[in-house]
C-alpha cells in the first residue's frame, strides 16, 4: 500500500509598520513560499502583514496558528524596542517570555562578556519551551513554539537560516508546477482554458498571468498540481489549443 | 476651532495564487501604500494575500470592510476563469452580479463589436450598484462597491489607474516620515531609542531597521507622526544621541 501523504498548510505573518508602510519591499514572502513548496512539500495558503501591535500580534497568531499546520512569521526579534513578537507569542500562548539558556549561551559566546549588553541579552528571551532555529549569520537564533517559527526580518538572515527549520518540519505532497507564455491576449483562449480547468478541476490548478514584454503582450499559463502525470496530460491538452489557434509560444 | 481630521485606515486584500506560491513577487502593496499615505493621507493597517477561492475571497471581504474604512483588493478581474474577484465581491454583499452598463460600452468601443468576445465581456460584469474605476492603460474598469475598491494585479495597469480612486476617498491624516541612517549596530542604541520612544509614545512611532551596504553594518532609525512638529523634535532628541555616541551618520 502507498503511503498516503498528506496536504499541509502554512500561512506567513508578517510583522513589521516598515512593510505596511511601504517603505520597504517585502522579500520573504516569495522566498519562504518557494522553499516550503520545493523542499517540503508544503502550501502557503495565505500572508498577513501586521504593524508591531502587540494585541494584533496575538490575535493573529491565535488565528493562524489553529488554521493552518504551520505558520512562519518574519521580523520583531531584534534587540530595540519595535522588537515585540517574542514577548507577543509568549502572551497568545499563555507561557513565560523569559531567557532560554543556550540562545543566551550562544549570543553570549558570539559577542563576548563586555560587550553582551541589554539590547543583545534580549534577544536570547523567548516563549518557555522554543526550540531554536540556528542562525549562521549574525548568530541571534529565531525559534519556534507548538506549530509557529518565528525568523528575522533581514531577507539575507532569514534565508541563511531557512534549512535550519526543515528538521522541525512534517513533510507533504509537494506541489508541482510548469509555465507556457504565449504571444495572444488572455481573451483569446479564456474560454478554452475555462474548460479545461473545469475537466481537471480536483487535480489541476490553472492560472494565467498576463505580461509585457519588450512591447508585446503575452499570457503566461501556469498549471500546478501533485499530481506530475495529471500536470502533463493537461499541458498537453493545452499545446494541442495553443496549436490550434495558430498562437505563438514564447516560451514553455 | 481647527477642523479635525479622522484617521483613515485601509486593507488591501491581494488575491492570487501567482503571489501566494512564491512565483510572482508582489510589487501593489508597496506601490498601494505609499500612494494612499501621501497622496491621501491613509494608513494600511492590514494586508492579506489569499488564493483564487471564493468563500474564502467571501469571507476576507465581510472581515476587511467592517473593520477598516477601505479595503483595496488586487487580482482576479480579467477575463479568465481563475478571475473571480468581481463574483465573489456580488456574493459577499449580496448583490447581483450583472452587465455594468458603461463599463460594458467602455469595453465595446475599445475593442470593436466584433471582437468583443465573451472573455472580454465578462470583464464588465461587476457587483449591481458599483462605481468605475477608470482605466487608461487597457480600458477595462476596476470598481468601488460600498467601501471596497478592486483593482487588477498587473503592477503597470494598476499604477496606472490608482489615481481614479481619489475621488472615492475621505482624505485623513498624512503620515510624515523621517530616516536617518548610522553606521552602528542597533543594540549600540536600543536602549535610548526605547526611551525617546516611551516620552514620545502618543504622537510619534519610533522604528529601528538594521541594514548592510558596502560591506557595513548600518541601522534606518525611521520616525513617523503625523506633526511635523513633533517629528522634528523628535529627529532633534535623535541627532544629539548620535553625536553623544560619536556614531557616523551616512545618511539623514
Amino acid at each position: 500500500m502507498k503511503k498516503k501523504i498528506k496536504k499541509i498548510k502554512a500561512a506567513i505573518l508578517i510583522i513589521g509598520n516598515e512593510i505596511l508602510s511601504g517603505r520597504t519591499q517585502d522579500k520573504n514572502i516569495a522566498f519562504i513560499s518557494n522553499w516550503l513548496n520545493s523542499k517540503c512539500g508544503i502550501s502557503v495558503s495565505e500572508v498577513r502583514i501586521i504593524p508591531d501591535d502587540e494585541k494584533i500580534i496575538v490575535k493573529n497568531i491565535l488565528t493562524l496558528s489553529k488554521k493552518f499546520n504551520y505558520v512562519f512569521t518574519t521580523g520583531g526579534i531584534g534587540p530595540t524596542h519595535d522588537d515585540i513578537t517574542a514577548q507577543s507569542i509568549s502572551r497568545a500562548f499563555k507561557v513565560k517570555y523569559e531567557f532560554h539558556e543556550e540562545a543566551y549561551a550562544i549570543l553570549e559566546n558570539y559577542y563576548g562578556k563586555k560587550k553582551f549588553n541589554d539590547g543583545r541579552k534580549k534577544m536570547a528571551k523567548m516563549p518557555r519551551g522554543s526550540k531554536l532555529i540556528y542562525n549562521p549569520s549574525s548568530a541571534a537564533p529565531g525559534f519556534m513554539i507548538k506549530n509557529v517559527l518565528s525568523l528575522p526580518g533581514v531577507p539575507s538572515i532569514l534565508n541563511s537560516m531557512i534549512e535550519n527549520c526543515k528538521k522541525y518540519l512534517v513533510k507533504g505532497l509537494k506541489v508541482h508546477s510548469k509555465t507556457i507564455s504565449l504571444y495572444t491576449v488572455e481573451s483569446n483562449i479564456s474560454k478554452q482554458l475555462g474548460l479545461i480547468q473545469k475537466k481537471y478541476k480536483k487535480y489541476v490548478d490553472i492560472g494565467s498571468y498576463p505580461f509585457f514584454r519588450l512591447g508585446k503582450i503575452g499570457v503566461a499559463v501556469v498549471t500546478r498540481s501533485s499530481s506530475m502525470n495529471k500536470l502533463k496530460r493537461v499541458n498537453k491538452e493545452l499545446i494541442s489549443l495553443v496549436k490550434q489557434k495558430k498562437i505563438q509560444i514564447l516560451k514553455i
